[in-house]
């Protein structure tokens, strides 16, 4: 507390993002991080970036990146925004498209940051109940509102909405916009990207940290009807005039232009997640349905802060949840191989 | 406009950065970027970290480079704050520390982000009138306020202030914060950075975008007391868990590191600006005092824009801005020696 504070810091209550040790030899499999690195054209492209131009201010539009983007997705520059990762991005939909009379509606099960950024904003929000099974059952989200957004697939339970589920949603709320945060969506899941042209309510936000394999970068991206872009850009025109850097904006768009690493690296995170599920299951643990690069998971009998202590002690970190419906969960990154192996090695100790 | 935006988006009036073109072989002498490349230090340190580690999230707190920033001026970690580009320090400053009653004070000639930030925060304000010859007097600033915030040097007049006249505001505006915007700083004046340790209400901005050639990295950075950084951190830990990119982050440092570079290419500037405000003075021009990187410069008898348009014509941009009482000046960045005499050059032509 300080008196030269604006009234609101006293009243914000800060994310808390997943641990990143400085100890090396660990195994990291609590902030969903790839297991494989980079595309090797996104280290040549950084290279490339490397001189004496970095005196110079990045463009300021990022208009580049925008256009390799916009023909990746097949829309255009205009209908494409980026951001200082996704959390960047998030704070500033929420800023320039949630400020509304009528409260913001997402799921009780989500992505913890959502209530911290309506405290910095003043938003007021109304929490929606997920089914019995975890999934997200769209019905629930026809009552007046400000504005909606959940991640699909969601986090941190990994379960995915169809398309058809989506448009229903669209549908039914066109008078606010609808954001579908779709940080996992590469790993198997359908992007909403293919509804926005029929939909001008609704904005898809993407990261470059997850499937892309970029988080030590810092690139998220908003892709919606152009109006919804303008808004998000007027905003972040208010606040940094450049926020990606020239050596990530480099790496993106080479990250882009590499369509086969990319696919190839998704799909064996995907193999890599449906054999640890099943390895899980054989354990005991119930597994949510995952269409991300993380399992959600609890075993009926031993207490997942137990477990999370035992292998912590053995040099694997997973992510545990303390809110109430979920605080018997463990969230997974799914590693490489030979991490999941050694995650698995030491919870048959347990049995 | 689009009626999914939020009200406040309508109200906005974006800041505009200066041009940066895409064109070859111009001469920029218009964003204020350092005429000499970062330190061949940073490059290796860049390069260093180009690995498969870019997969991995950044240490959220940065807390390395706060060591280092701490170590070389003096002051502890917690005394220190760092950003996306002091743009987004300034941003999260605006929104900690002067969202008051009373309103935000700022010169009437200063830079044009300013009143953008309280546009987007609502934040009331009162410019107040530079004297005559355009220096700050800061007897003006003693009245009631909810915060004060200027460049020193001045933008872009790049007059100076001496820490007594910083210390004697500090202490007639004890009950609120005083922000002394320092991009500029180290091409010529005394940090307030001296000031942190007796002023609970001072806070220090700076940039590595001029004085250190890395506007194309992003990095920016307050000092200040623990208190005031809390409430950064806490606006911070609000919006972007990890503003600071893993390159980013390790240029800096490297920056920091090399200190013989870092002084050398700054007297360098400091020297070409002595001999471009003598070659502009022989040629007519009134230069003001400036302690910058940069020149502002008027012609008894020539248009601004006349001049600009035509120095566009051979190839160099300067900035003009378009504001009464200064809208007969130009704002020309010192470059390279090689720069200079080209803008000299087209200038001589039109005596």
């Amino acid at each position: 507390m300080s008196r030269y504070w604006s009234p609101i810091v006293n009243q914000l209550s800060p994310y808390v993002p997943g641990e990143q040790p400085e100890i090396d030899n660990l195994i990291k499999l609590n902030t969903n991080e790839n297991p494989y690195g980079p595309s090797p054209r996104v280290i040549e492209a950084i290279q490339r970036e490397l001189s004496d131009d970095l005196r110079l201010y990045p463009e300021p539009t990022s208009m580049a990146l925008r256009q390799v983007v916009a023909d990746y997705y097949g829309v255009t520059p205009e209908q494409v925004f980026v951001g200082n990762g996704s959390d960047e991005v998030l704070a500033h939909t929420f800023f320039a498209l949630f400020q509304h009379a009528r409260p913001l509606l997402f799921p009780d099960i989500t992505y913890s940051f959502y209530p911290v950024y309506c405290a910095l904003y003043r938003i007021d929000y109304e929490t929606v109940p997920l089914a019995e099974d975890f999934s997200l059952d769209v019905s629930r989200y026809e009552q007046p509102n400000g504005g909606i957004i959940f991640p699909n697939p969601n986090a941190p339970t990994g379960c995915l909405l169809t398309l058809a589920e989506i448009e229903q949603l669209l549908t039914a709320n066109r008078d606010s916009v609808v954001v579908i945060d779709e940080a996992y969506i590469d790993f198997g899941g359908k992007s909403a990207i293919a509804l926005i042209d029929g939909h001008p309510n609704l904005l898809v936000t993407q990261t470059l940290s997850k499937s892309r394999s970029l988080a030590g970068l810092r690139i998220g991206l908003a892709l919606g009807d152009a109006a919804l872009i303008e808004g998000l850009e007027r905003v972040k025109d208010s606040f940094n005039s450049y926020p990606i850097d020239r050596l990530a904006s480099a790496a993106a768009i080479a990250s882009f232009e590499d369509d086969a690493y990319f696919r190839q690296t998704c799909q064996q995170v995907i193999d890599s997640r449906q054999r640890l599920t099943t390895e899980l299951q054989a354990l005991g643990f119930q597994v949510l349905p995952s269409a991300a690069n993380f399992v959600f998971a609890r075993h009926p009998e031993w207490d997942a802060l137990a477990i999370a202590a035992k292998l912590r002690r053995e040099g694997v970190i997973v992510r545990h949840f303390k809110q109430p419906g979920i605080d018997r969960f463990l969230r997974i990154t799914v590693g490489a191989p030979h991490q999941n192996e050694s995650l698995l090695a030491i919870l048959k100790e347990m049995v």
